[in-house]
């Protein structure tokens, strides 16, 4: 972890920004509301929303979408260059696949303490691996955490 | 843990044997040769290797494939009465795919202490996630090490 977050204020919210309208796609639909953008060089080359329940597949998180989108988009499997906004830290599935994708920086709005493996619940990066992305918590995470809020009441309504 | 495996002997090798025979089709393409196989209920509904090279995808490991693959063979994301068989000690990014899925049981070949999500590496199985796999290592272990040193001589090689 460091203090350099490579992007300005006005960058880190416009991507945010993309990746916030990409989890109103996954809450229209009835999804815990997560998006997430790829972004490689200052462009978007991908981006994705949670859609488990739709498409019945525990593997359609947001992130894991995003990534792999980004892995056709680029034609490889190393985003070493890359840096991923989601609304909500990644579990520990997708922080695992930020670390073998080998992603170079994660944002993400709100902490999650029942999964989280950036620090809300575990810790990946307390560990040696081959490969750790940075971390950058909080990016927008008043307007993140309001939309996972908005979700678990009307599910709780339903 | 538990000391109920759920299989015979018989079946284990079984579901191993055909796990290895996935392992072997990523050696002859020169992945890192891991093989997997999803079971219910006695059935094979899915199997899958390790393609990352070829798809240039970071997320192409065998049991993310497998996962994939069951939940649409099975029309859900839950795969709660699910058994994994896989070669190698899942990666943490595909640990987490197995606790996401609610895998059953995860029945692995060789350790890795590398990567590896479920003892060899780092353990998920500490941490109080919502589902935690039954986890079992050290089926056909020998065949599934000699495979992975197979591999790294003939990588050494090149």
């Amino acid at each position: 972890m460091t203090n350099e977050r490579q992007y300005s204020e006005t960058e880190l919210l416009y991507y945010m920004n993309e990746a916030y309208a990409e989890a109103r796609k996954a809450l229209e639909l009835g999804e815990v509301p997560v998006g997430a953008v790829v972004v490689w060089d200052g462009e978007i080359v991908s981006r994705a929303y949670n859609r488990r329940e739709t498409d019945k597949n525990a593997l359609r998180h947001a992130e894991l979408s995003a990534i792999n989108a980004a892995c056709g988009a680029l034609h490889g499997w190393r985003l070493h260059k890359a840096d991923l906004f989601v609304t909500l830290e990644p579990c520990v599935m997708c922080a695992g696949a930020c670390i073998s994708s080998r992603v170079k920086r994660v944002y993400y709005g709100a902490k999650d303490t029942r999964y989280g493996g950036f620090g809300g619940f575990i810790n990946l990066c307390d560990h040696e691996f081959n490969h750790i992305p940075e971390i950058y918590g909080g990016i927008m995470e008043d307007e993140c955490a309001a939309l996972m809020r908005e979700f678990f009441v009307k599910l709780r309504k339903r």
